[in-house]
């Protein structure tokens, strides 16, 4: 079972994108068992992916092509591979229904270059776009498949999730089965926790690798085995090896993210939150209402950027941004429980930083950022130094008061943090 | 002038690290006007590096490998060049003393692998490395010159930064130039705007490259020349053409964002603003926090989830809410005037709708997204209908509400918009 990939695309030749979709497609491909040969990468020239098609295909049973199936004139991709099978182009008619009610619906004139995203390989099978227009394909011609996906990644992402990663193991019987779970560990250094666990990365199978990201650790544990049942005993195993170290830190597995489980934990105690953001201006907010039906715990959050809000909106008395200043554990606490009091919250959550580049000093340099939680048990603050860019900041802030929070939630948090 | 890479790793088969040096390689190279061709990844595999190698030379002047220089087995790269050219290996003495040297202060017992790393094709020029041990070097061989680099991305850049970039000016008399703008463009349908340059985008030279980007659409114009003053011509006489047909829509150019030029426009005017935020859950103030100084004009924002806060905080009438919803034009033009009105800003801006994945009814379906503006000019809403997941429509009801604010801004917004 051999695939090549080819993605199609002047500016990946220009070194204008990072291939991220590449890292993506081998990573599931692997995942699967699939062995990828090569992957190779041309530009928006149709003769060109055409060679790169038939080359491909040459030593292949599946040849995945990514990008260039806009409406542009740069997009040539399928163009390219019905030529190279020698089939023609038909319109898939709900893609292209679904393209004009989407004109239609914002009285918009439909375009010749609509019927060009709807068009597929004649005697493909197509895959419909969940997250965008031009639909995913695959056609088999002498013994190879062919398969077109486009170009953006939460589209490839969707429509391999959806349609493709099936298609695959029903198509080419794979039955070598490779299993992962990655836990997701907040609250601890990566040494720290890579010292607590130090046999467990060298194991052979189940492997454990871990990625650091934003704030949390990943540690992906990935088992090979001949069946479902065994890969998932091997994985269960090194569960319990991994939470017997580790149990304390980890908040969840493979799609949870932090916010989702600080909202079951919310909804689950009939708790609200309500947060006073500074430096972050809303990003973390946003990032409890990414969590779908958060408006069950959330209701009102404040961007109180200038200290006259702060003052004003949340109380924080006058003394205190004179004396320590905005960005200080006294603002910080007050700010929290300011924004419980005036919403009424269960919960009051705050943030106040420097993300610069400006605004910094000697005593309080561009990174440094207070988070503040307040709820009935009391009133905590963290200090906390983050270094990066402006955004970087601001994301490391964010990520840094829901680690407080869940923390707060979870009844981990010790008196001496008050 | 036409190169290819290669890339060797089977990390990168698998999925296991982004190729950036992929990325580092291809904008070297345009910088330096050389057309690359193809990029192809293969894993640590002899024969199919040495079939790359092969493949990739007959079309190209130059081709540069990268990876597999290392000292274990599965380095495979130069092995697989020397089978390719047929020349033999030899030892490069000044980087085995060089390691001999390192393995020495070290009290270690000099390797069998040491002598692998400082192997280099027999008849090439080679390229020291000074931040790591395996050398570059360069082959010629029957008017193709194959470069050997190492794959750790900071031993790359040494080698392309002291040695490669040099080299291939000189050898290549590289006098041509390559330089390139970006417009970005908000306001206008990517269809639209490209009916409009159709024959701009035909154009050989500059080239005129579309492409879309979180509603945005960013036309990249790119012109080579012999000089940098024949190129910089070039663009000016393009961006003429472009902006005739394409000025009112474009906010900017390169490092321009639109957040930042909205910052720069309120500066200019001496005007502050505060965000009503419902589906965007805070996203939109960030964004127009991301710009360093943000708090010149932005003091305050409310992120007002739940019906009760949007009645209570920014008075929108119940009767609204009732009848018509929270997601509605007449809605959200009360949420702008309510911020404007409740914070004293001299701009209210707000956005409600509905993110999904629940919530959607037949009437108002997922990724109904109303925005308003509010100031001294007027009050203006706009009905907005977004596809993709959650954050999606947050991110891009965020980028729609910076639209209509840098509209209002530059006044183009027209009456019946009221």
């Amino acid at each position: 079972m051999k695939a090549e990939l080819i993605f199609t695309g002047t500016e990946l030749l220009l070194g204008q994108i990072l291939n991220t979709n590449a890292l993506y497609l081998s990573r599931e491909l692997a995942a699967l068992g699939i062995d990828l040969y090569r992957i190779t990468t041309v530009g928006d020239n149709r003769l060109r992916i055409r060679d790169a098609i038939v080359e491909a295909a040459r030593n292949s049973d599946v040849v995945i092509i990514n990008g260039g199936l806009g409406p542009t004139e740069d997009d040539q991709t399928r163009e390219a591979l019905v030529e190279a099978c020698g089939v023609r182009e038909v319109i898939h008619q709900p893609t292209l229904d679904k393209i004009n009610d989407y004109v239609r619906v914002r009285n918009r004139t439909p375009l010749q270059s609509n019927e060009k995203v709807a068009k597929v390989p004649e005697g493909a099978q197509v895959f419909v776009n969940s997250s965008g227009s031009a639909p995913g394909s695959v056609l088999e011609k002498e013994g190879t498949a062919y398969v077109l996906t486009p170009g953006p990644p939460h589209e490839l992402m969707s429509i391999f999730e959806e349609h493709l990663r099936d298609w695959l193991k029903r198509r080419f019987q794979l039955n070598e089965v490779i299993r992962s779970k990655v836990f997701k560990v907040v609250g601890i250094g990566e040494s720290s926790a890579e010292e607590r666990i130090r046999d467990l990365i060298n194991s052979p199978n189940p492997t454990v690798a871990p990625t650091v990201k934003r704030g949390e650790i990943h540690f992906r544990v990935t088992a090979k085995a001949p069946s479902d049942v065994q890969a998932a005993d091997l994985i269960a195993g090194m569960e319990r090896r991994f939470m017997d170290e580790l149990g304390d830190f980890t908040y969840g597995s493979d799609q949870d993210n932090l916010e989702g489980v600080i909202g079951a934990l919310l909804r689950e105690k009939g708790l609200t939150v309500s947060c006073a953001e500074s430096c972050t201006g809303g990003l973390l907010t946003s990032a409890l209402t990414d969590v779908p039906g958060s408006s069950d715990y959330l209701e009102f959050s404040a961007v109180t950027y200038a200290n006259r809000w702060k003052e004003e909106f949340l109380d924080v008395p006058q003394e205190i941004l004179f004396k320590r200043g905005a960005v200080s554990r006294e603002a910080v606490k007050c700010m929290a429980e300011g924004i419980r009091k005036k919403t009424g919250a269960d919960i009051g959550l705050a943030v106040s930083g420097i993300a610069g580049p400006g605004g910094g000093t000697l005593e309080k340099p561009v990174g440094l950022v207070y988070l503040g939680l307040a709820m009935e048990e009391g009133t905590w603050s963290r200090k906390q130094m983050y270094s990066g860019g402006r955004k970087v900041i601001k994301e490391l802030s964010a990520r840094g008061a829901l680690v407080l929070l869940y923390q707060g939630l979870k009844g981990v948090l010790k008196d001496d943090g008050r």
